[in-house]
C-alpha cells in the first residue's frame, strides 16, 4: 500500500469519479473559532466517498476476471458504490445485505443495477453464502475498507485535499476524517504524507463506538463493545483494518469523538450553511470541527462529509437542533 | 451588453467565485425520461449566483469610486451576494430593506459585514432614502439584474455550463434557468451563444409569476400582477429588465411554468438523489426537468438550481413531499 497506487488510482478515476468542490462559510469560522475547510463527499456519485474505492477496486481487476462479476456485503454506501461502478464497466454486481436492511436501501442498491441477495442475520452467515456465489458465478469479493485497491481509491480524496488546501495558501491544518474501518483515513493519510506534509489526518468517531481512537491511543487494535444503537450507523464497523491500522497509527493525530446531538447539529449547520446534506455518520468530523475546538490546532481545520445518504424523518430530526 | 464582457467578468471572479460542480443522477434522468444536469449555484459563495454579479459589479468599479462604498436594495439572495463581495473588497455597503423582513435575512446580510438601513414599505421610499444615502456618503448604487457587470457576472455560470457540457460530449440540449429579472438567464444565454451555439436557454418561473414566458410569447415586457404570495419569492420581480428582455428575446425558447408543489417536489428529490439544499424559486428548473417533461425536447437537459437559502420549516414542507 503506498502513494503510487493512490496516484494510479486517481489515473483510473479520472472522468468518472467527482473532483468534489471544498467549501467554507463565515458563519461556520465563527462557530469553530477558525478557518473551516468542508471537503463535501456526500457530493460524490451515490452520495458518499465509496464509489471511489469501489471504481478503484473494479478497475484494478483483469478484465477477464471482471467480466465475470463481483460481490461485496453491506447494506449501506460500499453497497451502493459497488452497484454503480460494476454498472458503468458492464459488469453484474451482487450484493449481500440482511434482510431486514431499510427497504429504500435495498431498492436504491438494485436501482444502481445490482443484484441483491438477502440473507437472515439469526440463521444465517453471508460468509457462506457468499462463498457459495463467488465459487458458482466467478465472483470477485470488494471489500470495504481492508483491501489496498478500495484505500488507494479513497486516497484520492486525499490528493485532492491536497492541492486544494495549497490554492488556499494552507500549510499547516488538521485534517479530521469520519472515521470507519479506516479505508478513507488510511487513504487520506497516505496522500497528504507524499503531497502535504503539513496537514495531519485526526478521525472522527461516535461516542461509545470509538474503537479507532482506542486504538490509536494503545498502539493495538481495540475492538467496539456493540455495533448497533447509533444513529451514526454508517461509519461504525467491529474494529480497524489489519492494513489500515498500521498506516494510521503511524501518521494520525489522537481520534477525535463527539455525540449524536453534535452529528446532528453540524448536519443543521451544513444545510444552513453550506447548502449541502449529510448523514449523521457523515458529519461527525464537521461536529469534531465545530464543537470539539479545543482538541484541535492552528488556524484552520479541513473535514471530510463522507456521505449524504440520510432519510428524511432523520433529516428533519437534525433541522430541529436549529433554534 | 457583450460576451467580451463575461469573459473579462471572469477574470476577475477568479479565485474568487466557486466553479460549482455539474451533477447527475440515475434516478432524476429516470423521472425525466432524458438524462438531467444540475449546476449548483446554492454551492456558490452566500448560497445563490447572485454573489457572481455583485464580485463582477465592484470589482468593476473604478477604485476610488468602490472605496466610498455601495448600496444595494434587496432583503435577499442580492442582499447577502453584494454584502459579501464588498466585505471582501474592504469597502461598506449598506443594504436597504423592508422592516417586516425575516429576522433570519437581516441578520445575516448584517454578518457578512453590511450596515442594513430598514424602512417602514407603507411609508417611506426606499428610492428615496437609497438616494438620500448615496448622496451623503457617495455610495454607488449595485442593481440587482438590469446593470451590465451584474449580468456579465451571472453570464460566467453559462461559460462554465459550456465547458461542463462539452467536457460530456453534450452538444444539444435546453438549459432551463430559475429567472426573475433575468439577470441569470440572459448572462448564461450569451455565454452560450458564444461558447455552445447547440445549447439553448429556456426560462422556469412560478405559475401565476410568469411575466417572463409571457413576455417571450407577446414580444413586449409583460408585467406580474401580483408580487406576493408565493413560495418561490426569491425570483419574483415586477417585470424582466429593459437590457436583460431584448437579450432574453433574441436567444431563449419558450418559458416554462411549474407550481408551488411541484417546486417542494423538486427540492425533496435535490435533497435524496443530489444531497443539496435548494430554496423553492431555485428549483423551479429541475421542477420544469422533471415534471413537465413533454415541454422539453432532445436527449438531455441541463438546469440551475440557482439558490439554497431555505429556512428550516420550508425545508420540512418539501422532504413531507417524499412518498
Amino acid at each position: 500500500m503506498n502513494i503510487e497506487m493512490i496516484r494510479a488510482a486517481a489515473g483510473r478515476l479520472e472522468g468518472h469519479a467527482r473532483r468534489t468542490p471544498l467549501l467554507s462559510s463565515p458563519f461556520l469560522d465563527e462557530i469553530a473559532g477558525r478557518r473551516v475547510w468542508v471537503k463535501p463527499e456526500c457530493l460524490q456519485h451515490t452520495g458518499s466517498f465509496k464509489f471511489r474505492g469501489a471504481w478503484s477496486a473494479l478497475s484494478a481487476l483483469d478484465p477477464e476476471v471482471r467480466k465475470s462479476g463481483v460481490i461485496a456485503f453491506s447494506s449501506g454506501n460500499h453497497a451502493q458504490g459497488v452497484a454503480l461502478a460494476a454498472k458503468l464497466h458492464g459488469v453484474p454486481a451482487v450484493i449481500v445485505m440482511p434482510e431486514d436492511s431499510p427497504k429504500l436501501k435495498i431498492e436504491n442498491t438494485r436501482a444502481y443495477g445490482a443484484e441483491v441477495v438477502l440473507y437472515d442475520r439469526d440463521s444465517e452467515s453471508r460468509e457462506e453464502i457468499g462463498a457459495r456465489l463467488s465459487e458458482e458465478r466467478g465472483l470477485t469479493l470488494i471489500k470495504p475498507f481492508d483491501e489496498p485497491q478500495v484505500i488507494a481509491g479513497q486516497g484520492t480524496c486525499g490528493l485532492e485535499i491536497a492541492a486544494q488546501a495549497a490554492e488556499q495558501g494552507i500549510e499547516k491544518a488538521d485534517v479530521i476524517v469520519c472515521c470507519g474501518g479506516g479505508g478513507l483515513t488510511s487513504g487520506i493519510a497516505l496522500a497528504l504524507e507524499a503531497d502535504a506534509p503539513g496537514l495531519r489526518v485526526r478521525t472522527a468517531e461516535p461516542e461509545g463506538f470509538d474503537d479507532v481512537a482506542r486504538s490509536l491511543r494503545s498502539g493495538g487494535i481495540e475492538r467496539n463493545n456493540q455495533l448497533s444503537g447509533n444513529i451514526c450507523d454508517a461509519i461504525i464497523t467491529p474494529q480497524p483494518g489489519d492494513i489500515t491500522f498500521p498506516i494510521m497509527h503511524r501518521l494520525c493525530g489522537p481520534g477525535l469523538v463527539v455525540t449524536e446531538d453534535e452529528a446532528l447539529r453540524a448536519m443543521a449547520q451544513a444545510f444552513n450553511r453550506l447548502k449541502i446534506v449529510s448523514e449523521p455518520g457523515g458529519a461527525v468530523a464537521l461536529a469534531a470541527a465545530l464543537f470539539r475546538k479545543d482538541e484541535i490546532e492552528g488556524d484552520d481545520v479541513i473535514v471530510t462529509i463522507s456521505g449524504g445518504n440520510v432519510d428524511a424523518p432523520m433529516f428533519i430530526r437534525a433541522l430541529e437542533t436549529l433554534e
